[in-house]
C-alpha cells in the first residue's frame, strides 16, 4: 500500500492506453518496425560487407531471431502477427474484423518503411564506402537488394507467383497449427518454432515487408525498384494474400476441425464476439 | 450463448468427422505428404541447384524440421507417426491395432507418393533447364537423388540392410524414450527432439518416404529406379520394419519395465482396449 | 528427522550468507567471471589457433551459451546481470537501487579482470608457441584482440558510439521483453532465448566484458590497449549505459505499459520497496 | 479392470525389477552403451569418411546430441550420469553412497568398452577400405583416433591435465546448477541444455569413454593406444576425478548455499538416506 512506485508504473499511470485496438495497432506498428530493421541490418551487413564471416545461413538465422523474438515482444497484446498475410489468415478465421486487418496491414506496411529509412541512414557510410555515390538495383555495386526481393530477371512472373503461395500457405499452415489451442503447446514454445521456422524459409513472405521498404528504396534508387522484372513488385504483395488463408484452412479442412473439442467456452478467443 | 460461430466451428458443424480411426488416416495422410512434400522441395534444391548456398547440413535441417512440425500438427489427433516403420513398432507395443497399422502404412504411402508428384511438377521448371529433356539415375545430370535413396553402387546389400536396420532402431528407440509417460518429458518438447534428432540422421529412415517417391520417380525415369544396384529398393522397405520394433523394445527391456510404475489409469493408451 | 545432512547443506550451515545483497555481489562477481573467462578462452582458442575449425560462428556460440549458462547459475540469487549496462537499465526501472547498481558494476569488473587474468596463463604456453615472446595489439601476430574489442583504425568513434547504444538497446530491450512477468515467458526458456540472442550478436555490448580484461591487457600489452584508435576505450564504457536504459524504456512506452495489468501484487519484484 | 494388458505391460510383470540399485546399474550400462556407440559412430564416420559433409562441428553435434538423448533415456531411473566424474561430483556431495559410485564407474566403463566393440565390427568394412590390413596409431592412415583421445605428441602432459580437470569442472558446475532444485529449470529442459553445452564442448571429458574404448582399440592397435605420448592414457582416467567434485563445488560455495532455501523435505535426494 505505502510501497512507492517502480517508474514503469507510474509511466503506466500517465500514458496507459485502455482502448485494445489502439494497444494491438501499436504493438503491429513497432514490433514490425523493430522486426525489419534488424532483419534490414541483417542483410546489409551481408549485401555490405561481402565478408565470409557473415554467410547466407546467418542471413537467415538473424531474420528468423528476429521475427520470433518480435513474437515474444507482443505476446501481451496483438499476439504478434507483424504480417499482413497473416493478419489475412486470421481475418477468414474469424479471429480478426474486417477494419482490423485493414488497419493492422497499414501500420505494419508503415512500419516497415520506417525501418528501411532507418536501417539506411545507420549504414549510409558503408553505402558510400561500398558504392561510392552509386546506387543501383542491377550491377556489381547493386545494394537495393539489402532492402526487398529481387528476383533473377529471368524466373517468370508465374513462378513467382506460385512460390510466393506456396510460401506463405506453408508460414499459415504451421502458425495455426501452434496457436491451435487444441494442440497444446506451450506459448513460450510457440516463437521458438516460428525462429526454427524462419530460419530454415530464410526470406520472409510478408507483403509489408517487401512492399514498405521497396516504397522507400523507390526514394534512393528510382523508380526501377518498382519496374525491375516487368513489374515484379505486385507479386508479394498480392500471392501472400492467397497463401495465407489457403495455409490456415488446409490445416482446418484436414486435421483442426476434426480434433475432439476440448476447449471450454473461456479459451475462446476474444475478437470472436466484435 | 448468442456468439456467433467462428468460421472454423462452422466449418466443424458441417464437415466434422466423429470416427477416430478415419480421422487419424486423414491425419497420416495428408501429414505425410506435407512432411515429404517440403522434404522433397528441400533436396529438389540441393540437387538442382548446385549451389553452395543450399548445403549438406541446411538439406538435413530441412527434412528434421519438416518431420517435427508435421508431428506437432498430428499431436491432437493419431500423434504423428508419419512412417510405417514407427506404426509397425507401436503396434508390436499394443498400441495400434493391427488393421490401423496396415491402413495407416496404405495412407502414409499414398501420401507420400502424392509428395512426390507434386513436388516434381512443382519444381518441372528447373528439372528442365538442369538436365534438359533428359532424366536419369546416374551420372552428372541424374536427378532422381532428388526424390529417394540411391547409395553408391558398390555398397553391399547386407551393408545397406544393417544400416537400415541400426538408423530405424535407433529413431524408434528415442520415440519410445520421449513418449514414455514416465518419463515426462512435457509434449510441447518432443517434437522439438525430434527435430534434433532428424537434423542429425539426416536421411529418414522410412519405407513410406523411400517407397511412395520411388513409385512416383519410376513414372518419370523408368524402371532403372527398381533395378539400380541389384535390386537395392527393397532393402529400405523391409529392414525398417525389423529395426522399428527393435528399438521400442529394447529401450523397454533395459530401461522402460524398470521404471517404477506411477501412470494412473487415465493416462493408459486407448487403443489398448480395441 | 534423524536423516544426517547432506555435505551442500553442511556447507549451507558453516557459510550461508543471509544478506541479499551480499548474496548477489557474490554471484554477480562469480558469474561475471566464470562467463568471461569461457568466452575469453574461446576467443583465444580462436585467435591463437589459426585453425579452420574453429570458426567465428563458433566464437558467437560460446559467447552465447557462456552468457546463456551464467544467467541460469543466478537464477536463484541476483538474476544474472553480468553486465553493468543491463543493471542500469534496471535501475532506472526501479529493480535496482542505486548503490546496489554501483557494487554490481564493480564486482562485475573486477571479475572480469580477474577472468582475463585466469585466461591469459591458462592459454599462456599457447600465446609464447604462437607470438614467441612479442605481445602485441596489431599486426600479424597481434592477440590483444582476444582480451578486449578494436575496432578496425579507420571507423569513425561516431560510429563506434552509434552502435554500441544500438546493440546494447536491443539487448536490454528484449531482456526487458523476456522478463516483464505479463508476457508469461517460462524462466526456464529465458536463459535459453539469451542464448540465441547472443549468439547472433557475438560481441557482447557490456562496459565490464570490455574494460576489464582491457586493464588486464594493458599489462600485458602495454598503453596501446587505451591508446589505439584515437583512444576508442571510453565508448564501450559510456554507449552501453545510454542504450541499456533506451532499450529497456522503449519497450514499455510502445507496448509494456499498455498490456492489461494481471500481476498480481506478490509477483512485484522485491527491491521495489527498497 | 478387464482389459487385457500391453505387450510391455506384460514384460514388465515379467521381468520388472524392483531392486532401484541394479535398475539404476543396468540403466547406467545401458545409457552408457548407447551414448558411446552413437558417438563412436559420429567418429568414425568422420576419420573414415574423409568427407567434407561430415565436418567436425557435425562431430561435436552428434556426440552432444547423444549425451542429452541418453540423459533423457535415463530419467525414470539413474538419473544419467554415464560419467564416472559426474557419478564422483554427485558422491562428494552426498548424493550417492560410495559402493553405488565404484559400480556406477565399473558398468558405465564396461559399457563403453562393448559399445568400441560394436562400433568397430560394425565399420569394419570401412577400416578395411580405409586402410586396408593397417591399423595404425598415427601416420596418415592412423584410425585409432576414432576410438578414444590422442593428443599432439608435442602437448605436454601437465597442460593435458589441467585442460582436463578445467573441462570437466566446468560440465561438473553446469550439471550442478541445471540439476539444483533451486533454480527450478524444468526436467523437461536439463537435457536440453547438455545437448548444447556438449555440442560446443565437443570432446566428453569422461574416464568411461575415454578408457573403455582405449582398452577395446588396444586388442585391435596394440599397446601403442596406452604408450602413445609418454603413457598420457593415465591422464584423462585421473584428471576428471579432481575437476568433477571441483565443479561441483565451486558451484555450492559461491552461489548455490547462499540461495534461500525453499525445497521442501520431499524434494530432498532419496540416496541421502542410504
Amino acid at each position: 500500500m505505502g510501497r512507492s512506485l517502480l517508474p514503469d508504473e507510474r509511466l503506466r499511470r500517465a500514458v496507459h492506453l485502455k482502448n485494445r485496438l489502439i494497444v494491438n495497432l501499436l504493438g503491429e506498428f513497432f514490433g514490425t518496425f523493430v522486426f525489419i530493421f534488424i532483419g534490414l541490418c541483417v542483410s546489409m551487413q551481408y549485401v555490405l560487407g561481402r565478408q565470409a564471416l557473415s554467410t547466407f545461413i546467418q542471413v537467415n538465422f538473424g531474420w528468423g531471431l528476429a521475427l520470433g523474438f518480435c513474437v515474444y515482444l507482443l505476446t501481451g497484446s496483438s499476439g504478434g502477427h507483424l504480417n499482413p498475410a497473416v493478419s489475412f489468415c486470421f481475418f477468414t478465421l474469424g479471429r480478426l474484423p474486417f477494419h482490423h486487418l485493414v488497419l493492422y496491414t497499414v501500420v505494419q506496411t508503415i512500419g516497415a518503411f520506417l525501418s528501411a529509412f532507418c536501417a539506411y541512414f545507420y549504414y549510409f557510410d558503408q553505402f558510400e564506402k561500398f558504392a561510392g555515390g552509386e546506387r543501383s538495383v542491377t550491377g556489381p555495386f547493386a545494394t537495393a537488394g539489402a532492402f526487398t526481393s529481387f528476383p533473377d530477371a529471368h524466373v517468370s512472373h508465374v513462378t513467382c507467383f506460385v512460390d510466393q503461395i506456396v510460401g506463405t500457405a506453408c508460414l499459415t499452415f504451421f502458425i495455426t497449427v501452434f496457436t491451435d489451442k487444441r494442440n497444446k503447446i506451450p506459448s513460450g514454445i510457440v516463437a521458438l518454432l516460428v525462429v526454427l521456422f524462419a530460419l530454415n524459409l530464410g526470406y520472409p513472405i510478408n507483403p509489408a515487408r517487401d512492399f514498405g521498404p521497396r516504397l522507400f528504396a523507390c526514394l534512393v534508387y528510382g523508380r526501377e525498384v518498382f519496374s525491375y522484372s516487368s513489374y515484379y513488385f505486385w507479386i508479394p504483395m498480392v500471392a501472400p494474400f492467397i497463401g495465407g488463408p489457403l495455409g490456415g484452412w488446409l490445416y482446418h479442412i484436414f486435421v483442426g476441425v476434426h480434433i475432439p473439442y476440448d476447449i471450454d467456452d473461456e479459451d475462446r478467443p476474444e475478437t470472436a464476439a466484435v
